[in-house]
């Protein structure tokens, strides 16, 4: 964890009266990503696995469909870039980037997009037992309270979980992963600690998964859009209550 | 709060089993802002205070200084479309736009900035009343469990409050208002609900800000920015206790 916090000395407010103490703070690196050359976008993020998040983030926005679309890829973690070479010149101009809460696209909109085609069922007791594991996995979220997670699971259990201090960024480092290590993410379950928008729902659609289940809160039209894209969408689980939003179908009752 | 939500039937899982309800499911606009006939971002925000967001982002991106330089806007709610005409060309041209927890600059730095300059002080009883009162005042977030805050304050109590799905929005919501309405932001509070990164650290000391109170967490170049700009930034207020980050010298004992 030593790349991914630093230390600061802090004044802590108590009833108890006031302390000087260390506190534990999430890092933040700012990463500008080349795409052949060209600057597309800077990331703010935590620095571990970067080579993941810049996979997963092209592939998000459609930069590039898998990864044989790569030819080379050069992370400096130093200085917080990373330069990309695709194999057709995929690139975008993107000239000084964009805002945040921002999108490559300018507006969600399921019609061209194809639906998650999955037969894939759980129980609400396997979804709680999930969520139990996910929310005890993030080490880096008890010792600052400021990152986001993200998990790929199977209804068995965690096959993949990455902390960031974005919810796109979490969830861009598992699908890069799995696009460079060719895990399988089609039928398979991304949990997330963080609200499901329409560009979380677009994101997570695009790898073919059914089940899309967070701790917080949707947005309507991430309701919309996973009701269109086929998508079970699961918010507010927490202990053993959970609101099933969209083609709760594939929600069954436990031992069936 | 009518334009706000959207409700929906849903699946609700609890350990009394299972009921079919209806459920109130926060909207979110996607909102493409044009300056001088260009396309220049599309955010996706909570559809109300619209004029207050295009101003206040436009103001924290740096493209525009303040309300003179604003020639026009009109606002087209249904279309998800703002237009803005400024005094000078200011415009840039940022393509097709970029992507989440980005920026456009592409790099925290407080060497251009100035410093935050004011000698306010607050007592820890005072920051712990304005945030009871900041919590108790989203009727959105009690309602959705969807939306994050923020206010603009005096050591007595809350000026302004905003609500909107994105952290950087309802900022942006806020610093909108205090220009188009001349409201003084100067030796004043901002709270918010969300995590102190290096991109709110910036807005809010382009505002000349001295006081950032947060329930979250910040990240390190949050602490350091806030450091080097003379910000008083103070995190993780809950209840009586919280941690004051940097210029804890602005923190005074109560009475005093």
């Amino acid at each position: 964890m030593k790349t991914e916090v630093e230390k600061f000395p802090i004044l802590q407010v108590t009833e108890q009266g006031t302390s000087r103490i260390q506190d534990t703070v999430v890092r933040e690196l700012p990463l500008t990503i080349f795409l052949n050359n060209q600057e597309l976008v800077t990331l703010f993020c935590s620095p571990t696995n970067l080579k993941y998040l810049v996979v997963g983030c092209l592939f998000s926005e459609g930069l590039i469909q898998g990864k044989g679309d790569i030819k080379k890829i050069t992370v400096d973690d130093q200085r917080g870039v990373v330069r990309v070479e695709t194999e057709e010149d995929k690139g975008r101009r993107i000239g000084s980037s964009g805002g945040r809460g921002t999108s490559f696209s300018s507006a969600p909109d399921a019609k061209d997009r194809s639906k998650v085609e999955s037969e894939t069922k759980i129980s609400p007791h396997e979804i709680f037992t999930l969520m139990d594991e996910f929310v005890q996995s993030s080490g880096l979220f008890m010792a600052t309270g400021g990152v986001h997670s993200a998990a790929l699971c199977d209804t068995k259990g965690m096959v993949l979980f990455r902390d960031d201090i974005g919810r796109h960024n979490a969830i861009d480092k598992i699908f890069g992963e799995c696009i460079l290590k060719n895990i399988p993410a089609d039928d398979r379950i991304i949990i997330t600690s963080g609200r499901i928008s329409s560009e979380i729902v677009l994101k997570v659609a695009r790898k073919n998964i059914p089940l899309l289940i967070s701790k917080s809160a949707p947005t309507n039209l991430g309701v919309r859009l996973a009701d269109d894209l086929g998508m079970s969408l699961v918010g507010f689980v927490r202990g053993t209550t959970m609101n099933v939003y969209t083609h709760s179908w594939r929600i069954v009752p436990d031992g069936k």
